[in-house]
């Protein structure tokens, strides 16, 4: 069992949606990636707060299991992102964004965090990204999230990162752009001829397709007849997909234990969804998560024709 | 072993999408859900073509085992439309209708075709499906397809004919609209409640649910690389799903049949946007459609967790 390390943002997210509303809630990227990537494996988060960040949201993310020792107070104010989500629920509008202390965010390795067998790059700069890259020894699998903090970076130098990722999440419309085609299909197949062995293009409601040793798999979302708040669902489902895929060994090259990951992801998403910021996660225990993985699996097969051919 | 009674279009279509084009082709809502359906269960067809209509279709048909004993030949023209698919090949627009004989097209049900035990309502003017519907003697499962020839009635005219309805297939669009509401699950599950025991919620590239027994089935479609055409698309997948459903008895409780049906829609539908018109559906034989089945079932299943709480 290989253990998580991931970098990206901890905030304070006050997020409507036509169910609800939430105010300075715990939000951020590696905050949903942790708190659903623990569920399966150890996962230590990297990332910074400030100096107003409630002490509350910090033993929770610790009495959850995560290690902390990458998470930094600096002077300043905690990271703020303000958002309304449509009717649809599809789109998200950014309303505000404070960065704070996120602003001149460096994070610098611990020597056990340099020798993680798995690291997650959350949405975060590019540069920083690059950064933690150079200071891992030699991790087994890279991951990195959603791209769209690559916009306006030229395509060599996507290639070029793209040539250092194992495993790339990627959202549908960036897929696209990337691979200049409208058929998502291709886009998964170019984008994994740029480096990674592993793609995973998400489609919010509709699900996701996996892209990996040529082929193309895809999987429908766990089916939500409530749907809360969307927020932190990308950063749930990777958390799930690596946890699931850490706990088994990591091999990318095992398709059943990759398409066992996604399952995974799915389900974990389909709980964050349920309620607003990090509420469902926080009491969520794996035979809960066992059982919708079950519903999910039963959901989708079905028996061989009665009469074959 | 039940057989189909199909009535809809039949149609000499022109259509340009980014891959090509095709002039005149074999098209209609009835042909490619009776080519479709053919595959598992005898299938008759009721429509009208005029004069024009060439030879070769109508043997081409026969020749796929489809009775065309309702098939009527009218003076003046055959149906035409013509389209043109967008780069994203997810939406046609409508260069030119001309409805010729289809504009006078009032079905006359022989004795025995009254006596269908399964009952296929295309995409044509509601008043012909009443008329249709009033002729039949007792069908076990009506069924009917996309409603965008509703928009204008009312909803209680709607929900009249949903009543009488079976199983619905119906597009994301149209369901969102009838049951007012952006969340495709609760609109699912609205329809349902006005009374088709099955409602199947098509999402094109993005698969369709599957709504049986008050539970949502997501399926996805089946991955195609390349789609030069994605006309008829809808029909095909509905009579994949009607002849598979047919083939095992027709039991609307049978959720595992249902379940198979619907991949087997997917999968026909899979076939027919892999070329222009009906050309796939020409040549396609019951092992090839076996093989994807297979195949499709092979995409969406994988281990149970190798660590369970």
């Amino acid at each position: 069992m290989d253990s998580i390390l991931v970098v990206g943002s901890v905030a304070l997210d006050s997020v409507k949606t036509p169910e609800g509303e939430s105010v300075e809630a715990l939000g951020g990227s590696a905050v949903y990636f942790s708190l659903s990537a623990k569920q399966f494996v150890p996962v230590g988060l990297v990332g910074v707060v400030g100096e107003d960040f409630p002490d509350a949201h910090r033993k929770l993310l610790s009495s959850r299991g995560v290690d902390l020792t990458g998470l930094k107070t600096a002077k300043g104010k905690t990271f703020r992102w303000a958002g309304r989500f449509s009717k649809a629920m599809d789109k998200a509008k950014t309303l505000d964004t404070q960065l704070n202390v996120f602003s001149t965010f460096k994070p610098e390795l611990t020597k056990e965090q340099r020798e993680a067998p798995v690291l997650f790059l959350a949405n975060i700069d590019p540069d920083l990204q690059w950064d933690v890259l150079a200071q891992m020894k030699k991790p087994r699998v890279v991951a990195c999230d959603t791209m769209n903090f690559w916009i306006g970076l030229k395509r060599p130098a996507i290639r070029e990162l793209l040539s250092r990722v194992d495993v790339l999440f990627v959202n549908e419309e960036e897929a696209q752009k990337l691979a200049r085609t409208t058929n998502n299909i291709r886009a998964a197949l170019t984008l994994s001829a740029w480096g990674p062995r592993v793609v995973i293009l998400k489609k919010g409601e509709h699900g996701a397709l996996l892209c990996a040793g040529g082929q193309v798999f895809p999987f429908p979302a766990f089916p939500v007849k409530t749907v809360k708040d969307p927020t932190g669902a990308g950063d749930t489902f990777a958390g799930g997909f690596m946890g699931s895929l850490a706990e088994s060994g990591g091999d990318l090259k095992d398709v059943g234990a990759l398409k066992r990951a996604l399952a995974t992801g799915m389900v974990m998403a389909s709980f964050t969804v349920s309620e607003f910021s990090t509420k469902r996660l926080e009491t969520l225990n794996r035979s809960e998560i066992e059982r919708r993985a079950g519903e999910y699996r039963e959901l989708l097969s079905f028996p061989a024709a009665a009469v074959p051919a």
